[in-house]
């Protein structure tokens, strides 16, 4: 199982789609979800994609894995999907995870809260950062956490917890989009087959 | 200077933001723009992104470099722009590059012209094929220029034509969505140099 974190200062309500940027970058998150769940014509069934919305008084984890349904690759189609998800948040739930039609879970969990659970579960963590060690000289274990922030960053204590568990590691000096990274860090574990 | 090429089935005509999908499958052109133009805060001025669109009688070309002005990395935004620009296209144009007040590129040129245009210039062609040779043992020279279709690939004899002058690369058995594949052709250009 390869897993993405990403934390994001997306929406935790309800939002239009026709501005996702102004719903607390939500592009973002959607171009992540489409970058690490889609290949042509399918999906990836090994890859899940959490996403860690900060944009409100609570935070809300979301995550999209192999058993989504009736979802596009296009932002738009994403955005949707989760904007109907949060609308289904809103009526109660907690820190149990809860399934959509279409396979989107959603739960009360913050940033923390997913690391903590997916530590358990034995995930390797790997933070992106452009200052860690080069990921081609890196050796990359199974069952990989790859934890990445959007056009602002992760925020330092956020970042400091993610540090006690992950080794940093970089895609070089240029400071690319979160889809695109992980774009390259999925290329990099197809080919080394983890 | 890096180029991508793009053979696409998107619409010649004015489309709504929408439905994306349903123009065409703009929103994997949409996508490829920003993976190829787009990093964190600015963008690429070395790079510069061909859209050959085949979804209509005439073939347009766009180009989207270092030079656009106002566009946002999201899909939405891409659209937007490029159906105002093909309204433009509407009141006449021909085989010679304009550039909108935005900076987008259009011409009443078909996939082949982009392919002459830039040999004469002296771009080295590399044809992205699952069936190529691995990209990590090509040697990708000065003045790259990369060709890609969209999900249904480039039509034969348009490949046949691209063959004379490229090599087909593979970047492995996966097949990826054509901006996954530009991100990861731009990281492996940004750590050579190239």
């Amino acid at each position: 199982m390869r897993t993405f974190i990403l934390y994001s200062r997306g929406w935790t309500k309800p939002f239009s789609e026709k501005d996702l940027p102004g719903a607390g970058r939500m592009d973002i998150a959607c171009r992540c979800v489409s970058a690490a769940l889609f290949i042509s014509y399918t999906i990836r069934r090994d890859t899940r994609f959490f996403i860690s919305l900060n944009g409100g008084s609570q935070p809300i984890a979301l995550c999209f894995d192999g058993r989504i349904r009736k979802i596009s690759p296009d932002e738009r189609s994403i955005g949707l999907w989760i904007s109907k998800t949060l609308e289904k948040a809103q009526n109660g739930f907690g820190k149990e995870w809860k399934r959509t039609d279409n396979g989107i879970l959603y739960a009360q969990k913050s940033f923390r809260e997913i690391l903590e659970e997916l530590e358990k579960e034995g995930c390797e963590f790997y933070l992106l950062d452009e200052e860690g060690k080069k990921i081609e000289e890196t050796t990359i274990k199974e069952n990989p956490a790859f934890v990445l922030g959007d056009n602002l960053g992760i925020p330092k204590g956020e970042e400091k917890f993610a540090e006690r568990v992950a080794e940093k590691i970089s895609l070089g000096k240029t400071s690319y989009l979160a889809s695109s990274c992980i774009s390259v860090v999925h290329w990099i574990c197809d080919g080394k087959g983890i």
